[in-house]
């Protein structure tokens, strides 16, 4: 899976932003001819030549869990449209980053470029060089993954550069009803077990009516749903050697501790455990936690990580009005329903095309509301909190450029 | 005049913007079917949902010398991508504006939608409006053109928009060499004299050897050439009927106090002179005025309206020098040049690549470098400091609405 997403899927992404973007370029023709009647008189005629130029600098600011899936769009955008790019790893997802550097200097060595035009920056926590990079006058252009607070502070400060930003998020699901409960469930476990939940896609907070839903073995309670999302994700990882696979490590301390803490309430439905590795003793591989959402403030900020809430709501119209702010405020990039109505997943719908989040419906199969394709899904949209750039469309590409216009008479 | 670039002009680069947004809305599909290969089961399938949302209120503040030209690019790109459109006009030029907008809302009425997508927010100078609407949350689009103080506000302050903004300028011609003097004379004298240069494309600074050029009648002073611009300035505007059809009236008190400011001093070329027009008593009607520079800090400000400088340089090689950091620092959107040699040609497309601005190699009949013709040249560039987008391109238009996803299986 780290092969899958930080290999092939990333170069998918990179390509899929070269592609966009090579197509926008070529839009605009090189050469063109242009005439002009003049009634009686000869035409006038000109030779119009269209040059792409570069903004300047590109500035990659890396993240630590996808180093290379996050990196890859706003690399290979920077680069196709002619800017140089600075690649800064985060601290704890260098190697990555370095070794794609590596080659991309190589490739552009052995094309006659300068292999300048690529370079790694990379720091340590203690000396970080973001901000110092991100303020260059030089540097024109940022992609970043990671927090809020440094992605806001980047928009706000990078005044030079176009900022592309995807930052925290809160994913929901909304439970309504279903044809295919046993589809369902499993779909849900291997979505809140894959990656640990470290994805920006994995839902966080999952609704259901407290009256409980309607399934094709008739009503369900709140409890029996939660209870059977708990036994899914339980037995998806009860074996050792599948769960590691599954799951991988956890990336960071302060997403451990987080485990820790909320698993200490006693609002939990499901623990998490940590799940030994053959040949990886100090690997950090846990399982999912699942708590039951308490109140509101308990549920409505980014728990990074594999902690997911079941939230009970008055009823799916409930469900959809708090998702629809959990939106607004907080920013999403995925968002599941389950409905065997119509009616729901229209209404859904309307309100996901209000807030600007993608929404998948009635999952039950070998899709995952945390994956998306390149060439197909959208990564985020670009018009709610969680990012402010979709991957990849023409609004990522067309403006890391520019072009000058040259004429005369021939 | 008014009638060309107020009318038709505008109403093409409005359809050019309406065009290059449908073009990049319907580059994806509102509809996709996909399939992905599952070995010897079944493949997976879905189908695709793709719907274009805007992205809220646009806001259109318009200019005083081009009311519609320069607010018809954003009021129809904004519109075509679903968004809801205040207009605020200059105080000084709300009538085009108003007949616009009345427009607009008839036609909306007619095709069976909101009239109040478009609105008029008409103000005074005593009682502005423009910062209270643009600050407003609902609005995510705002395009600008005007000072490069109220342009830098906006771009500064409304964080929660898009924001587009042609501001201040200084546009360049360097004269290097000629084989038609007589053309250059004549072209320059136009497009110095048309709108009495209060067009953003007009050039203010005319750089031109202290040694002189070369022309097809042999060598040529610095001063000859200087006097030859101001014979063909003046001759132009000989006849007052003829002078006033190609000058229009000065727009704004602002212009003509400027005019008659600077023609007061010791370096004045072409002295500019009242003309009167039948029938309109009042109007405000001057002849360019054009100036010798005497020291760089009496050029570098744009002084809009129908005054020019003739700059002494050192030889070509300084003149390109100065326009790169003239455009590099104070903007601008048109940039000519004259040389017989394609090494100058060329020397001076590199350069304009460099700070991104258009080109005009020797203009010696009927196009002028003021002019642009929508659907074959960009106004400005986006890259230089009198506009940060282009009219119009897809960066003008792709960021005004967001793609929505939805995906189920099939």
């Amino acid at each position: 899976m780290a092969f899958q997403a930080g290999g092939p899927h990333a170069q998918d992404r990179g390509l899929e932003a070269v592609v966009y973007a090579y197509e926008d370029m070529t839009r605009t023709p090189a050469v063109a001819r242009w005439e002009k009647p003049q009634g009686k008189r000869d035409p006038l005629v000109m030779e119009k030549h269209f040059t792409v130029i570069p903004r300047g600098i590109g500035l990659v600011i890396g993240c630590s869990t996808f180093p290379t899936w996050n990196s890859y769009p706003g690399l290979f955008a920077s680069l196709v449209t002619g800017n140089a790019v600075i690649v800064k790893p985060h601290p704890g997802g260098v190697l990555p980053l370095a070794i794609t550097v590596e080659i991309c200097r190589d490739v552009l060595s052995e094309e006659g470029f300068n292999p300048n035009i690529v370079t790694l920056a990379a720091d340590s926590a203690e000396a970080p060089l973001a901000k110092e990079l991100a303020l260059a006058p030089e540097v024109k252009l940022i992609d970043f993954t990671g927090s809020t607070t440094f992605g806001n502070w980047l928009e706000d400060n990078a005044r030079q550069a176009l900022v592309y930003t995807e930052k925290a998020g809160v994913n929901c699901v909304i439970i309504d009803s279903t044809d295919n409960f046993r589809g369902m469930i499993g779909n849900l476990a291997f979505t809140l077990s894959l990656y640990s939940g470290q994805m920006c896609t994995t839902p966080q907070n999952i609704f259901i009516p407290e009256g409980g839903i309607e399934t094709e073995d008739g009503h369900k309670s709140f409890d029996e749903v939660a209870a059977a999302l708990a036994t899914g994700v339980e037995k998806l990882n009860g074996d050792d050697a599948r769960a590691s696979a599954i799951l991988g490590a956890i990336q960071s301390k302060a997403t451990l501790e987080r485990i820790g803490e909320y698993g200490k309430g006693d609002n939990v439905i499901l623990a998490s455990r940590s799940v030994p590795m053959d040949g990886f003793d100090g690997a950090t591989i846990q399982t999912p936690l699942i708590l039951k959402a308490t109140d509101e403030s308990s549920y409505t900020a980014e728990l990074f990580g594999p902690i997911s809430f079941v939230v009970p709501s008055k009823d799916t119209a409930d469900s959809l009005k708090i998702v629809e702010n959990s939106v607004k405020n907080h920013g999403a990039i995925s968002f599941g329903i389950y409905s065997a109505s119509d009616e729901v997943l229209d209404a859904a719908e309307d309100m996901a095309c209000r807030v600007g989040v993608a929404i998948s419906f009635n999952l039950t199969g070998g899709v995952y509301v945390n994956q998306t394709a390149a060439f197909s899904d959208f990564h985020a949209t670009g018009c709610n909190p969680a990012a402010n750039a979709a991957l990849s469309d023409t609004a990522y590409v067309s403006n890391r450029y520019r072009v000058v216009q040259s004429r005369k008479h021939i």
